[in-house]
């Protein structure tokens, strides 16, 4: 012998047999949260490997957030999820808001082995008297560990099981399931494992599963030519409210720099009464939590909010963390800026291209905890205003570490607040941004076009691995973006991508009224509105005959009355022969409430195509007939079997909303539709 | 205001910009150590992500493994793998076996960001004096970094730049290379971000990915009805090699136990000739340490290892973690095995299957140190005997935590050692077991026996993430295991099954010479040879005219001169249109050295068929004539186009194992083979 073995130290738990791998839901690892909706039961699931053939028990245990540092820790019995898999699983069911915790503990379950032992023995008709006293023993262990109730109930059990006459005795008294139940509920953990570190769960509010979202230009509701303020926007919240949407976002609503004040379309010199861009933030009257004095004043702002509200309808502020040269941070904080080698400070640009109305934050530079501090304390101000979502501009130009920090800080003391990351951005950046906390994103919607390309991208989305953490907001438009497919597509095309962008998100957001007045005039050559509010002031006719408003009273009507809409994770994707008209559908978890959407993607020309439907992500029996229900067009007709005829003209409407009923035949032998 | 915003704290690295997520090669999140081989280059690689446009540097991180407890890091640059994509990577060559460790780091590369805009600016013909600054302030920063030499460089460089009076002269000092790779050399790191924690990689000896296993019972390699002994394997010895086998298994080598003894065919009462089990370990004359009598003496066992090496052979021995009721152990340690309520200790029972025979170690009992301490020096002993491989008996029926622990021990004091897991059990616990560290592992393929459930079963196994942590072994047959289609299906299956295991793993084995002589006779109703050499001797008739001794030694010739058939990575499967021929090709990670083998499963009838043909996996431009040369039958023809005949006779030979030659013209314009 040239060496001798070590002594495993007793640190190692060696005792501990089970190996619990793969916990679920996580996010790389367990490095990030997953995200949930409050009140949807959450299921956990994860592999649990053990030696031999032992029985095992488990629990998923769960803890709401923290109150005073501490964790109060609940748990629910684990039960195999598909035999043979070694996968288990239970669900439980958050009831507030905020940074859950879960893990997952799990032993050998000594009891349940020695029963399913002495079973097979009884069947065999072998001698089992020792195998009772150990029986005997077990279910004395426990009552050492019960409270004094079940202690005694245990101890003349076991006494009763020892005192067995006959092997018909013996096994009734084995298998009794109130003793199993008594074992299950003492059972010995003291070499159970439990899955290190645990895992945390953000638990969000409905909103930031289901939304509708309005943006407007506060500066474009007053009379014409006059700049609108927020007693003008609070005149305006029946028309949003009218059309159904429950989230009103406005661009910011902050001082407005001077300095390199952009003049209408983007141009570099500004007129007298111009009124800049909204992102050029700050001035002599205040940076970012100040209120632009034309819109009023904060008064005025908590009326809009509360007035809002009254209408179910939540104000969205836009946070664009950048200060125009006026805002007062430059002054009092010339550290929290680049300091060119010249002594300016560094204006925004993306080489050869200037953007000397903006500075950047040096967020990542020497000064960065107390600009850190500054800019959480901006959230905080206006959440103490009433606010609780924002959309926050560009967070992919500021620093990762900074949102982690911030978003988190944010949501322990306000775990309701939502945040929707601006980010049009790399695949993975985006995804970044989700997993450091943003609750909702933009996506690549606004340029996905073809059935093809919408299919995909939303099979992608919707994946468990990425539906973890990524919940997507679905733009068919924003001030900064008309897309080539708005500008020319006409009527049909502005119908189609609402009700696809309102019908695949469960989450969608449009800018009006440039959307329902279907203004489709860009700068040539580009994405950008011509006479852009970002700019100037516009005067919109919403009394306009043409405007889509009645059409998104009556998908946001449809949204709110069919679960099926207000969720992703259920889209099923349905086959067309022609590859013009998409054709999916969405159910509740349960199955009930199936919507059938078909949308010709094509929104200036007459397209028909026979769909071949997935009867079984349908729950529906091929031998049935259907009702179809088109929720757009109040008409209703009848399918069967797992072909349908479609025909689309965009002339008239692109798109069918079905809503999808049995046929059923109830127990009282009368028909009637569920 | 209700509240106030915290101050981040220093802690938080707030200027790191750089986030690394997704670093790979790792296992369950960097729980487990991903495993290579020596010699081979490992790729690491991450998502990098930023904020803005900012130009990222990075490198990978990688140390052999400690020597007195420190890590000796080296470094090599991180370049992107896909523009576009966010993912970076390096690759490094392990140069010897062992528990290495790699992480990335990176950062903001400040001075190629400051390049590129530059760059972009003189190509508008902005002025970039103030960026000259910059640009001198970064390199003199630099110029304090770097060791003298460098330093004076970068100093008189720095200096021309200030100088420079033209934008032409400004450009030419931006962009030079030189001064790049300087500055490559001596970034700023201060920001840089680290993954944490740096990730394991099990470095393991070639071996470990190409092996053939041979396994014989010691016992009959005697004369006719004399117990065979070490110095008759050592005779066996040239019969082995010949067949081109690199590792010679033998079951346990232990004193076998008496009580209990089982007789021929695993009858209760053995006779008093009888040998009984070799996993009945354990006898007056020793236990796991130890060796049975009639095999001979440990000096015996020097010169068989001894005898083997000299014919490249490894001796593999089985561990067997279970005591004969005459162990040593039952009296020295009693506390090592369950006591049962009648004071007696507990046989092995799968209840209502009793083996009295066998006592299983309480290795999750309260004596559980010392006893995995033992057990761990079991290993290191035989290690001390010059044995570098085992093969663990059922594995899975010992706890995890055991494993884990034992196989760090003994891999930390001898990387060099193999562990291969014989565990037939549900999938993820066999993936468990290679995660905690078993170097391969046997798998179902001894049940696949159809075309599509060979091509499934090998998809999943080459999935990287499970190639990462799993290497599979394959045998078509084992001591315990005659499979159904072998004890039916005639030398045509034999021979088939031999090339599919040879073929589609790089590591295969087999149990012989039953193997080569086609021993085909079950227990009736069984999987299990009758007169198994586990409970009596057999003597076999080695120069059997119809042994498939010849075939193994063409097998066994053919994966040494084909590096392609040394890995398994590189697997592609063909469609055929004849369902009982599975067609597929391996070649070297270069694309070099292409083999493409075709196995007539049904090993019973003549199957002809259509193979389509994956050019491009071939890396065959469809123009191409292809050689096509039979390694097994030494024929040579020609190919060209995707779709070729092959025509299979089991009577003859049930496959093809053909190796492919490009028709290539040089450029010196005649033509060759490669």
């Amino acid at each position: 012998m040239t060496e001798t073995a070590p002594l495993p130290p007793a640190g190692l738990r060696g005792r501990a047999r089970v190996m619990i791998l793969s916990l679920d839901p996580q996010v790389d690892g367990g490095r990030f949260a997953a995200k949930h909706i409050v009140g949807e039961p959450v299921v956990v699931s994860a592999d649990l490997l053990v030696d031999g053939h032992d029985v095992l028990a488990g629990v998923v245990r769960y803890a709401p957030p923290q109150t005073d540092g501490t964790y109060a820790w609940k748990e629910v019995p684990l039960a195999p999820q598909t035999p043979g898999t070694d996968r288990w699983k239970a669900s439980f069911t958050p009831d507030q808001v905020g940074l859950w915790q879960f893990t997952i503990e799990a032993w050998v379950d000594e009891f349940a082995t020695w029963q399913w032992g002495i079973d097979r023995k009884l069947q065999a008709q072998q001698n089992v008297d020792v195998d009772v006293l150990e029986g005997v023993n077990l279910i004395l262990q426990a009552a050492r560990r019960a409270p004094p109730a079940d202690s005694a109930w245990l101890e003349a059990t076991a006494a009763a099981l020892k005192a067995a006459s006959s092997q018909a005795e013996q096994r009734q008294l084995a298998a009794d399931p109130v003793l199993a139940q008594h074992m299950r509920r003492h059972a010995d953990r003291a070499t159970s494992t439990t899955h290190e570190p645990a895992l945390g769960l953000w638990v969000d509010p409905v909103k930031a599963r289901f939304s509708s979202w309005y943006e407007l230009f506060p500066r474009s509701t007053g009379a014409k030519g006059q700049h609108g303020s927020f007693a003008d926007v609070i005149a305006h919240l029946p028309y949003v409210a009218e059309m159904g949407f429950d989230v009103l976002y406005l661009p910011p609503i902050h001082p407005i720099g001077l300095s390199f004040r952009k003049g209408p379309n983007n141009t570099l010199q500004a007129g007298e009464h111009d009124p800049g861009s909204p992102w050029a933030i700050g001035a002599p009257e205040g940076g970012h939590k100040h209120i632009h004095p034309q819109l009023g004043t904060l008064d005025d702002f908590a009326i809009l909010v509360k007035s809002a509200k009254n209408l179910s309808i939540d104000v969205a502020l836009d946070i664009a963390f950048q200060a125009s040269p006026d805002h007062p941070y430059v002054k009092e904080h010339p550290e929290w800026f680049v300091r060119r080698a010249d002594g300016s400070i560094q204006y925004a640009e993306n080489p050869p291209k200037k953007y000397q109305d903006v500075y950047p934050f040096a967020l990542a530079g020497p000064s960065w905890q107390p600009l850190w501090q500054e800019l959480l304390d901006v959230f905080l101000v206006w959440i103490d205003r009433g606010v609780r979502i924002f959309r926050v501009d560009n967070p992919h130009t500021k620093p990762l570490p900074f949102w982690q920090w911030c978003i988190a800080e944010i949501k322990g003391r306000h775990p309701d607040v939502l945040f929707l990351a601006e980010a049009f951005t790399r695949p993975k950046l985006m995804y970044a941004l989700a997993k450091l906390g943003f609750s909702q994103s933009y996506t690549y919607f606004t340029w996905r076009t073809s059935a093809d390309d919408l299919r995909g991208y939303m099979q992608e989305l919707i994946r468990p691995e990425v539906a973890r953490f990524f919940r997507p907001n679905f733009w068919p438009n924003t001030p900064d973006i008309l897309p080539e497919h708005l500008q020319f597509g006409g009527r049909g095309t502005f119908m189609a991508r609402l009700i696809l962008a309102g019908t695949l998100s469960a989450n969608y957001g449009l800018y009006g009224p440039a959307y329902e007045l279907m203004e489709s005039v860009a700068r040539p050559g580009s994405e950008e509105y011509i006479d852009n509010e970002k700019f100037q002031l516009r005067s919109w006719d919403l009394n306009n005959p043409n405007s889509l408003r009645p059409l998104m009273k009556r998908l946001n009507t449809i949204r709110r009355e069919n679960a099926a809409l207000q969720r992703n994770d259920t889209l099923v994707f349905h086959p067309c022969d022609n590859n013009m008209l998409l054709a999916y559908s969405k159910t509740e978890v349960d199955g009930n409430n199936v919507i059938f959407v078909v949308v010709n993607v094509d929104g200036q020309h007459k397209q028909a195509g026979w769909i071949e439907l997935n009867l079984a992500a349908l729950g529906i029996d091929p031998t049935q007939t259907i009702q179809v229900h088109d929720l757009l067009s109040d008409e209703r007709f009848h399918w069967q079997g797992n072909r349908a005829y479609v025909e689309l003209d965009p002339a008239s409407m692109p798109a069918h909303i079905f809503k999808l009923r049995r046929h059923i035949r109830s127990e009282k032998t009368f028909e009637y539709y569920l």
